[in-house]
């Protein structure tokens, strides 16, 4: 019997597709959602506890009394002031530790699963438990870039890759050289909604979205899916390229078959 | 009798402001206007010819007709598409020498002032004609950042530096540690538009404007103003940080005055 998995939960379907796995595995799991990010609908009838942001010492209480001995979090959870955290005790000691304004996101992913590893679960990524989740190298579906293409992806992914050095964003948008746009922490979707109303004549923009240099890996990997693949196009744009190894796509078969229909390449580019 | 001074007018202000400057010493000068970039109305009584994107060859035929030996480059001109340009041949191998695919906003303004130098103009800053433009070191106005202001300008110069070095945008918001955005071609007032729906609860986020690492100083510098200061304020923004040498604050009177009526800091930090 394979210990029981303790899911955390934030936005998107990689919840649901974690239960799934379990269900479909015989794992035993229990779920713990983040109020405000997670879908309710796929956890109507799982194990759950529903809980708020600035709870994390109950995130650790409710963990141990459902007798999960391992830990996957799952799901973009945007980082809230502290006013709205409203925090616990346990979560004040983890913001004071960390220094709460000088941080990144993803110093705090790291802080908090290294938190969880004092408290003593293991924590594992979702590509421990959905293995076929982490992008590839090469293209999904038929399309490939061209010379274009593959120049805006190169200049993509050394924006990316100075971002990231700095803590900051997963996502550029390039067209014919321009870099068209950056994300923060408003989100890829509202990057690529923004990018479509930027874009110049000519061949469309590509979409990079790469992990940051030294990002925890089992907190919060980007992520994209069949919903990027037609934000990106409805936005002019000719593709995604992803980090292979580094950076998640969510359903291999759907993303190929939707980057066909849409027209779009999606690559995946050695690290 | 000083040399007749072509200012080559992008958008914003400036343009106006350096036909003031040279009416005010008796300076001949001529304007060479960008279509849908440079503002008509200060223009009405100055002899200006208009020209768009793609003539590169024309801009230097009509200086040279006008009998300029120093040219100057004011205000922002938005990168075109290369079909947006419909180039002439001069602009063609422009930017057939410049590799047209690879080079980001700045790349092209630095190869821009070396046309102008091979053909024989003497290419100034803004600077050399308007010297109270540049930003100083400290305070304008009298508010001053607090510690988590002083937090979010250094978090902000570390990323406008880390961008700057990959020859993207030239503004960052930070908030309470967290990049709200970054900017890449949409300007700075679309990033502060932005960050207004991003922000947090609490102490409001620091814009932080500075030129890019090697940045073509006579070319482009970036600038704020009295619109930056109202758009900030009203984004719920507590301050804008510039650098000092390296960042053009138009109309250093009117920005103390107006950061004083808004309650904002404006500050010029060492580079």
């Amino acid at each position: 019997m394979p210990a029981k998995l303790g899911i955390v939960a934030g936005g998107g379907t990689l919840p649901a597709r974690l239960i799934e796995a379990c269900r479909a595995r015989g794992r035993p799991f229990h779920v713990l959602a983040f109020r405000d990010h997670a879908d309710p609908a796929p956890l109507a009838d799982a194990p759950a506890d529903w809980i708020r942001l600035g709870e994390a010492g109950g995130v650790v209480e409710l963990l141990r009394r459902a007798g999960v001995s391992e830990v996957v979090m799952a799901g973009p959870i945007r980082r809230p002031s502290l006013a709205e955290l409203r925090p616990d005790w346990r979560t004040v000691r983890l913001v004071a530790r960390l220094g709460a304004h000088s941080i990144g996101d993803d110093g705090l992913l790291r802080a908090v699963v290294r938190e969880f590893e004092i408290e003593g679960f293991r924590v594992i990524g979702i590509n421990d438990v959905l293995d076929d989740l982490v992008a590839t190298i090469g293209p999904y579906g038929r399309i490939e870039p061209d010379e274009q293409g593959w120049d805006d992806v190169r200049r993509g992914v050394s924006v990316a890759r100075a971002l990231g050095a700095v803590d900051v964003g997963q996502s550029v948008v390039v067209q014919q050289g321009l870099v068209l746009g950056v994300e923060a922490i408003e989100g890829t979707d509202a990057l690529i909604a923004r990018c479509a109303a930027l874009k110049r004549e000519g061949p469309g923009g590509v979409l990079v979205k790469l992990p940051k240099p030294g990002q925890e890996r089992r907190a919060d990997l980007p992520t994209v899916g069949v919903a990027t693949l037609r934000n990106a196009a409805a936005a002019g744009l000719r593709g995604i390229a992803v980090e292979a190894g580094g950076t998640l796509v969510v359903g291999r078969d759907e993303v190929a078959a939707a980057a066909d229909e849409l027209g779009l390449f999606v690559i995946g580019v050695a690290p």
